[in-house]
């Protein structure tokens, strides 16, 4: 067993880094904070006997040597970035569990055939630059790194600006590593695993996501002078796309989901119709007909909606992943350390995406969930036990020992 | 007649200060380009040989002195400030054609017995600071300095300081001044005079105000591992709130008007569900009854909107003034004048706010219109002919002449 304590009080030093204003984090991706949680990682790292290479994604890859040199290596990881309002563990549990893990094989002088390399991915959440996952998107081949590098915040700086800004671009070639497998220990951040009283998720798949950026045009007016029958109302037709959104969703059910959670109206000044609205809409579901069915219901009804208002609309793709199945082996070989630690465990589909998904493009991957409480993530009110930390962290060294081989 | 072309010449001036992006103006409240612009205006008034006083609210008054020490002054005036992406028309015409009828009054060597002051109130447009119309409210004492100074900008910098900072508090007490008349010239903003081909609008009310600032309050929550019947989302219910404002408008038909203009989302994440929505509704109406009629149903059915879907609602008015009787004599020597003057013209209801509606609280009051092309306003590509400007300028010095008395 792991020693729970320690990954504990690595979360807590870690979550000073970056404070949000309510408890939570706001260490989002390539600012100062998130360069500086970066430092204290690999320093962590390297007091562990662990060697740091970097790709040119600014992916962290830290390396436990394995007895075998032909062996390839067993990856741990998550990410270190956080949401603007996000929580203490969202990510962070998976890499620095990670790291307790080698940690405890330290401990207990433990060797593997197959090195153990713990990472952390570069810009998993998607909100600083759209989209999420997207450095293990690169790594995996399923996005160039010259569209990563081009990718622009809210202010403009683009991705590949600020990652040397704030010195983290690697000299390898991203994607050039290869995998024996790929393990992802994170907190649920939906509510079945707390409301059905299990300690362990065993994660078999997880959904597939588009996030369906809109563009509406309508005419910049004045709100007091501009008759009903003279406006082109773009904001409203955000409104009932809004609610047609709710309305496929809800058709969907169960398993679909689908809502809005950026909006910017132009200019955004309360007595001016808006000239331009842009929100995203982000639909998942774990059946790819779903998925697509939703896509493809959303765009035509917008499209009727806009029409019937006149106003433009465009939508972008700027984000999407089919669903994923992760690899049965290694499903088998966490449940199997689940019952074997006697946790009480179920079968779980993963709501949010994770890098994992990317991995499994290019090697067996799996996660590993704990509950978190009242399901609630990407909120700085965020929660997690530390019993509930270091059983999920328990179950990661015995699947991670397994598959590395001793 | 008044020289068209320098009223022409001085709009084109103006509009180089506080360049927008596509042709119109950005020079909004208490910015440096809204220091300028006062500056600029200041020296063309000394150099027609007008005084200046400014009160502690920033208004700036330039004086032509009359024959008769005891006659109150006639005003003259509208606002240089803009909207974010403003036109270069929209209250600047009604300041410099203030200016221009004083120097085709210098030009014809006219003397009056009243004197006339040229007027430049601070923050009409409300889009930095809410309310519109802030310091002409203060003038007329339907708002407190005190609340005026307090008021915050998205950035959370406060007027008081703002106006310090751009260096201009002035040192008379607020609404110290008495008024003879107060007349303002101003584009009409809505397609009206243009549709129906007239020259001059001779504005006989001004339809009446409410700004319901919205807070909702749901779960921030992940878009995707937060299953729909998990979501309490104030996203959905701005939205359907949205469509009811456009229901309430449509129901009261014709003339009212509904709409919203200002949104804000928090944390504004693609993958989040909003913890906090706030947006601004605005709804007009020429009649007291339907207005306010129109404000509580509005309040009534988002309270249920927002119950139904367990979000948190509270409404704040954020600005607000009942519909406005302009001054019967001063009406009827616009009306002659435009007869005098043969320009084609009709009564016309500002479907916007102005300092003139605060004006006429304390003092008789009224409007004078010119059309505008397509109607349009609060918006960069705001247009209007030379002919138009100079036509409304020279129905404004008829009237003054006729209220200030040769
Ligand atoms: N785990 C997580 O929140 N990832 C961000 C991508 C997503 O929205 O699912
Ligand atoms: N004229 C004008 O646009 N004033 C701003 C206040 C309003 O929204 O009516």
């Amino acid at each position: 067993r792991v020693n729970g304590d320690r990954l504990w009080d690595m979360l807590m030093e870690m979550a000073k880094i970056g404070p949000g204003i309510a408890g939570g984090n706001n260490r989002q991706t390539l600012t100062d904070e998130d360069a500086e949680g970066r430092r204290l990682f690999q320093r962590w790292c390297e007091d562990a006997g662990l060697t740091m290479g970097v790709d040119t994604m600014g992916n962290m890859f830290m390396t436990r040597p394995g007895t075998d040199p032909d062996a390839l290596p067993v990856y741990v990881g998550s990410h270190l970035d956080t949401q603007p309002t996000g929580g203490k563990y969202d990510g962070v549990l998976g890499v620095l569990a990670g790291l307790e893990v080698v940690r405890s094989m330290n401990d207990l002088n433990i060797k593997t055939k197959h090195p153990i390399v713990v990472t952390n991915w570069t810009n998993e959440e998607g909100a600083r630059f759209a989209p999420a996952m997207l450095a293990s998107g690169v790594f995996a081949g399923v996005l160039t790194q010259d569209y990563a590098y081009a990718r622009k915040d809210m202010e403009g700086k683009n991705f590949g600006d600020e990652l040397k800004r704030i010195g983290w671009v690697g000299d390898e070639e991203v994607g050039s590593r290869k995998m024996h497998a790929y393990f992802e220990y994170h907190i649920e951040q939906g509510p079945i695993l707390e409301a059905e009283e299990k300690q362990i998720g065993v994660v078999t798949h997880c959904q597939g996501l588009w996030w369906l950026e809109f563009t509406l045009t309508g005419k910049e007016a004045h709100t007091g002078s501009t008759p009903m029958n003279h406006r082109v109302n773009a904001g409203l037709a955000m409104a009932r796309i809004m609610e047609m959104v709710q309305t496929v969703a809800m058709d969907n059910q169960p398993g679909c989901v689908g809502g809005v959670g950026q909006v910017k109206f132009s200019p955004n000044s309360r007595n001016v119709l808006p000239g331009t609205v842009i929100f995203t809409v982000d639909i998942r579901s774990p059946e790819q007909a779903k998925l697509d069915g939703m896509r493809a219901r959303i765009e035509k009804e917008a499209g009727e909606i806009c029409a019937a208002l006149g106003v433009g609309c465009s939508i972008e793709a700027v984000g999407h992943f089919d669903p994923v199945t992760f690899d049965p082996t290694l499903v088998a070989s966490v449940r199997k350390a689940a019952e074997d630690l006697g946790y009480s465990h179920m079968n779980i589909i993963s709501g949010a995406g994770h890098d994992a998904c990317w991995a499994a493009k290019v090697a067996p991957a799996t996660m590993i969930m704990c509950p978190c409480v009242g399901g609630l993530s990407h909120n700085e009110a965020e929660e997690i036990s530390k019993d509930w930390a270091s059983a999920g962290c328990d179950v990661l060294l015995r699947a991670v020992l397994e598959t590395a081989e001793i």
